[in-house]
């Protein structure tokens, strides 16, 4: 599974705060701890007002990459920060992300073609974020057709299904997991990729449900998500799925993990 | 979901001890903590030689029946043993188990009509475990065949599909739940039932490999398992995955557990 480390997020306190401080000590290990985690990319995102973020983002991208070679999903809805943070990354990013709304469509999208980059695609548009399965596939069909002429190959797509907190809809994560089985049918080159934790908001323990989710969504064929690497537990499951769903040879990543430390019970 | 303690196993060192002494004391007290911990079932294996397995297992059902008015699950190969353990019990019980093979439908399969009682049947036959699923599936719908002619209702039939380990076989776990699905599809009423351990034989830290994997079987299907209600790691994990699947309304199980102590991180 794709990890995209989600800890240099600037919507966390520690984190923003190490952006107006501009702390490279802080961003630098708090990168280098992910990758050490096993992130393959590093979600960057600066949280800030449109006028500081542009520059706020392009010192996060430049100070991760002083210390890594990983490559960077760049973590805004704002064009001109997005521009500005694409022309200086090293390696080709992730972009998260575009969604079926117009200013995402209008705005984002013309900068993910020609950069063998990824994009994060949101099923969710204008209207809001669709109650049923069928109405996130007409999303994702919309999205799809948009991203094919625009010249984004399928792979490249990261679709996130959107999982609804299942303390606020009962059915918030099977829509997930069945839109993701759905889009796979009609889009088998496709990827998906969620943000995790949302899936347990209100709840008390949120670390067992979204391990849970993370489960069942690599069995619905997850790709990717968004996620902490630094949670041993969640990282456990995670090999720990890989395993039981036969992704795993010889079980050589699980037992590899454990002899690492980072299989916990 | 069914839970059915494993804890009362004569195969177990501390068990088998208690068993041989007459340790009313331990075994009362095992059984009323799998009670408190949510056991539908408690199993009693009394896994002593054919001679000593009658008297045994007797005094299991009786002693455990005197602390708890929860049901037992007579776990016994013998049939000697399991009538005369049927002879005293005081609930309809599960017996576990039948298979394919010709001495248990020929010695066990004959004690289950006229009981009101479940049974768990293991997809196994004279010639061992199928290797696939078509082989699976080939048992259960024999087995099926049997116990319909004995006039045992699918609803009444535990069907076990058998994980092999994950670290013997790389898609262990996959067979049994595809054979889960493909039985589902041709009976709807039976019910599945699994000894959860099985799948993590030789890898370390078993338990994750265990709780993946009946999150994973939960999502396909799965009405009991035998497994330690004890086991808080892995009962957060079953209340979790009712919760992620929509099996929780209001979340009430998952926070009401959270509210007994029972959800660890």
């Amino acid at each position: 599974m794709i990890i995209i480390g989600e800890k240099l997020n600037g919507t966390l306190k520690k984190t923003a705060a190490a952006i107006a401080e501009r702390d490279v000590a802080f961003v630098q290990d708090l990168a280098q701890r992910q990758v050490a985690a096993g992130a393959s990319f590093i979600d960057v995102n600066a949280g800030t007002a449109p006028e500081r973020e542009p520059g706020d983002l392009v010192w996060l991208v430049e100070t991760v990459q002083e210390v890594t070679d990983t490559p960077l999903c760049l973590d805004s809805a704002n064009p001109v920060a997005l521009t500005a943070a694409l022309d200086c990354v090293e390696r080709p990013p992730l972009i998260n992300s575009i969604s079926g709304e117009t200013k995402r469509i209008e705005g984002v999208l013309p900068l993910v073609p020609g950069r063998a980059c990824g994009v994060v695609a949101l099923l969710l548009d204008d209207n809001g974020i669709p109650k049923d399965v069928e109405g996130r596939l007409a999303v994702a069909r919309r999205l799809l057709g948009l991203t094919r002429v625009a010249g984004v190959a399928d792979k490249d797509v990261y679709i996130d299904p959107l999982a609804i907190a299942v303390s606020t809809r009962q059915d918030g994560a099977l829509i997930a997991l069945d839109t993701m089985r759905a889009i796979r049918a009609e889009a088998p080159e496709v990827r998906f990729s969620i943000g995790l934790s949302n899936i347990s908001f209100g709840l008390p323990i949120r670390k067992v449900v979204n391990r849970v989710f993370l489960t069942l969504a690599l069995a619905a064929g997850l790709d990717a998500a968004i996620m902490d690497p630094l949670d041993d537990s969640l990282y456990s499951e995670m090999l720990g799925a890989e395993l039981v769903l036969g992704r795993d040879r010889f079980c050589r990543k699980y037992t590899g993990a454990f002899r690492a430390g980072r299989i916990v019970a």
